[in-house]
């Protein structure tokens, strides 16, 4: 229950609930837009417009970080968006991994986006012969056998699973086995996991399933 | 209102609750799984342990289909795990168009997996000259003064915006006015649609964030 407002540094010991942790992201990219508009200042009430959000939740949101908004002024933009990165995690590195370097996976070991939020990947994982001893996106592929060791040297903190559903569980537990902490879940399967052990499931075809739905149903 | 039970071919006109269609991917996952253990039937018992939603939640769900449960043998894997591909929209093929060719953009291009779920990747669009006019993954990239035009030769019916976050709203105004009804943004901007248009928010990003939060929090 320490807080560390005393010295301005946002303290990442809070334990937020997962609908503040999904909201954050969205006031920060409010606030890179305001940035590139050379805005200095923004209310809270002025966010709640933009994203969406009651004001009073935005407020409670933004208690978590140790930033205070001035009355009439509001909140320092810069400022804010520096805070919310660093209270968010994003501007330090965290080592990842992908296990199943298929169509999707080989997609995110390209993808550079996810370097500026934080997670670098340090190495591909298949069962495919002919994918182990390659390099995809300047990052090796591993056999599974070598996922502990693999882990242990890099200190994984992040194991992304794009695996064919079929396999997603076991994969799951292989990457419990090697230590790793954290599973980001890329299929529709259901991960069951170990005390202590966080899942973050974005599974994006499900997410067709929603717009495919409301497109066979214009104006409902 | 009408039902097309009779024919047994289910019904897409059915406007079903946004948690309804993100859950029953999970359930075709878990079929998916069944049919490569070469297991015949399944009960809503059995797939509310596997998923970790109440039995009657399932049935529920899967009312909406027009495919029943028999007493005591449950739902017949195969038939069920098809008449969900085909309810969710997956069987039936669906033209996109990525705007935004950066990483993550060329990434999807790249993705083979969004056609095994009915999303066709015809073109993609960017405003940096060193991208309009080259081939990414066997499709072209545009400018973006051919969206509108492309969008009706394509008849496209999703569009993905994958640009930076302050370009987000102008694009997915671009996009309406091409006539796009379902924009599918991948970004953690909060865009706003016109009545009538679907949006679907996958920030990838975002989900970093908690899992960041839970691994500097462990154990609670």
């Amino acid at each position: 229950m320490s807080s560390q407002a005393s010295n301005n540094i946002p303290s990442r010991r809070a334990h937020l609930p997962e609908p503040s942790l999904r909201r954050l992201p969205w006031y920060l990219a409010f606030l890179t837009t305001l940035r590139h508009e050379h805005v200095e200042h923004v209310s809270s009430t002025r966010i709640a417009a933009e994203v969406g959000v009651e004001a009073s939740q935005i407020a409670k949101d933004l208690s978590f970080l140790d930033i205070r908004g001035k009355t009439r002024i509001g909140y320092e933009v810069a400022a804010l968006e520096t805070a919310l990165r660093s209270f968010l995690g994003f501007d330090e590195p965290h080592n990842g991994i992908i296990v199943g370097v298929g169509s999707l996976g080989s997609a995110l070991m390209a993808d550079r986006g996810l370097q500026r939020y934080g997670l670098d990947i340090v190495a591909g994982f298949d069962i495919n012969p002919q994918l182990i001893g390659t390099v995809v996106a300047s990052r090796p592929v591993y056999p599974m056998e070598r996922l502990a060791e693999i882990c242990r040297t890099w200190e994984v903190a992040i194991a992304a699973v794009t695996v064919p559903v079929e396999n997603a569980q076991t994969v799951a537990d292989a990457i419990m086995d090697a230590g790793v902490r954290a599973i980001w879940n890329f299929t529709p399967c259901r991960i069951r996991v170990r005390d202590g052990v966080a899942v973050q499931n974005t599974s994006i075809y499900s997410h067709l399933a929603v717009m495919y739905n409301r497109l066979y149903n214009p104006g409902t």
